[in-house]
Formats: structure tokens, C-alpha cells, sequence
């Protein structure tokens, strides 16, 4: 089973391909979309659209996983973000690719093992659980593959108490948002 | 030159074409996309995203006028409205449509002379300013109405102050934001 995490941001976009086979997760390709701040909002926002649209259409993943934004504190600095998550759920939704939704606590928990961890633990954790030896950098991409591996957690999950027949496209799309319970 | 106001939100989002020939306003094209609740946000603005596309391409207005999001209060109802926001953005640059931004005072100025109207004089004042008869309903459709009127104003303000040569994209294009003098 193949992941798409994305952690929005228009001036920094994360991205990880994961592969999950069995319970062996490897990571396929990742990094971060960067956009220059003298681009006007809509030539950046065209960017990540084009360059998330590209990386669906040439790995064609099972699902996208993406974090759920929540406004707690520096609400102006968000706007681009929400804006940036906007096409990147429209380039999912164009390819007919199924969302899945978490929030950070629900990420950092799939893959530190506590919905409290800081940075450096989620960092460290995904080196760890995708065998990566090279620093990852910026933060931007570690986050984005935190959510790739939440997602095949959660699939695995679904998949194991599934009886079968249904493909996991199938269930995902029905059970949108299953650690949630919304 | 014809104008196109967006009022972005991923429940209803308001658009309209307005043209100006000399100092005269006409509505050329008005109304709200609505999109349901039940369906996932990703759908919701893969309609947003593809009606908004199909205005632009259908009837090719010189300039995209939409308002600045600010999130003062109720932070959380707003990320749908900046996610909304990113996919109208998108369409433009696509079909390489500058974007005009305002501030909603700006936008109330412009149409009832005051940046303190109220939502029934700005709509008492775009129907007295385009000769629309009949109720603006919802008051989305008036506020798009209102964006692309300020924007039609300030863009006729900078043809009057151009010696010509300059086309009004490239005018809007260079002078982003005029108004705000950012």
C-alpha cells in the first residue's frame, strides 16, 4: 500500500511518498515544495497544485494523509496555509485520490507513540521507522511523512479487521476519518 | 473592461461579472455556487475550483477583484473560507488572470462611501450601481458584486492617471494592490 502525506504551506510544502508492505514501511520519495515570498499568493499556490498534482500521477498512491488545521495562535500566518491545504485536497480530489484527515496529536501519537512529542522525537521516530540515515530537513517533510505512515497505520488497522472484498480505496473512502470518531 | 468579484466560502461562494464601458456599470453574470455540507471538502472545492474556471474561460474578464481574509473572530469556520479562497486563487493564476486584493473596507467604501456600510447598504447601493432589480440573495452574490465594483473603480482610476501605451493587466499586474499601498 502506497501513502501521500502532505503537510500544507505556502511557503514550505512537505511531501512523502511511503510504502507500507506487510508491516515494512520504506520510504519512496520525499522532500518539500518550496515557494519564493516575491511570487504573488496565486502564482505559489499554482506551484504546489501543479507539483502535488505531479507526484499523485506519477506514484499514484492508495490515499493522501494530511493533517487537520487548527487556529490556536498566530491565526494570520494560517490563512496560507488553509489555502495551500485547498489545492492540495483539490489535486486529490481531481485524481480521485481518498483523504484522510488527522490532527497533530492523532500523528505525533501513530508514530512517537505519544500525542506530546516534540519535533525532535517525531524527526527521530520517522528516521527510525523508515530507516532514513540522512538528516531531514526542513521539518516541513518529516511532518508530511508522519502523516503517510498515521495513514498506513490506520489502513492496517482497517485492513486487518476487514474480512475482505473491499479494496482499501473502499474503505477508506467510508470510514474518512475512523481515529477521529466525527 | 469586465471585472469578475469573487466572495470566496466553500458553502456558498459568491461571484460576479461586472462590465464598465466609460463611467456606465452593468451586471453581466451574478450569482452563488452552493455546495452541500454532506459532500467532502475536497469535492466541495472541486466544484468552487471548476465553476469559478469556467466563468474566467467563458468569459475572459480583465481582472480577478476578491477580498483579504482577516480572521478576527470565529478562526476555526474560517480555514474553509481560506481553503475556498486557495482554489479560486488557482483558477486565476491558471488562465493568467491578475488578482486584485481589498480589504473589506475598502470594498464598502468603494460601493456606499463608507467603510462602516452595513450588509444592507452595501447591497441597497450595488443594486442602485448596476440597476439590479430584483433581491441579491444571499449576500455573497452582493459582495462579489461589491469586489469586482471596487475593483472596475480603482482600475478606472489608474487608467485616467496612465498616459497609455500600458495594457489594464499589465497596469493591475504591476500595481498589485494599489489601494492598500503595501
Amino acid at each position: 500500500m502506497l501513502a501521500l502525506g502532505i503537510d500544507p504551506g505556502t511557503a514550505i510544502c512537505g511531501y512523502g511518498v511511503v510504502e507500507m508492505k506487510g508491516s515494512i514501511l520504506r520510504p519512496v520519495f520525499y522532500g518539500s515544495i518550496l515557494t519564493d515570498k516575491d511570487w504573488k499568493p496565486e502564482e505559489r499556490l499554482r506551484r504546489i497544485y501543479q507539483d502535488v498534482s505531479d507526484i499523485i500521477s506519477h506514484y499514484h498512491p492508495d490515499f493522501m494523509s494530511v493533517e487537520k488545521l487548527y487556529f490556536n495562535r498566530n491565526v494570520n500566518t494560517a490563512i496560507p496555509v488553509a489555502q495551500a491545504r485547498g489545492v492540495v485536497l483539490l489535486a486529490a480530489a481531481q485524481q480521485e485520490l481518498p483523504v484522510l484527515e488527522f490532527t497533530p496529536m492523532q500523528i505525533k501519537k501513530s508514530v512517537a507513540g505519544t500525542g506530546t512529542a516534540d519535533k525532535k522525537q517525531v524527526i527521530f521516530m520517522i528516521q527510525r521507522l523508515l530507516g532514513i540515515r540522512e538528516k531531514i530537513d526542513p521539518d516541513d517533510t518529516a511532518d508530511a511523512l508522519a502523516a503517510a505512515v498515521c495513514g498506513l497505520s490506520q489502513a492496517r488497522i482497517l485492513r486487518m479487521q476487514t474480512k475482505g472484498g473491499q479494496s482499501i480505496g473502499e474503505i477508506l473512502d467510508a470510514q474518512r476519518n475512523p481515529l477521529s470518531k466525527r
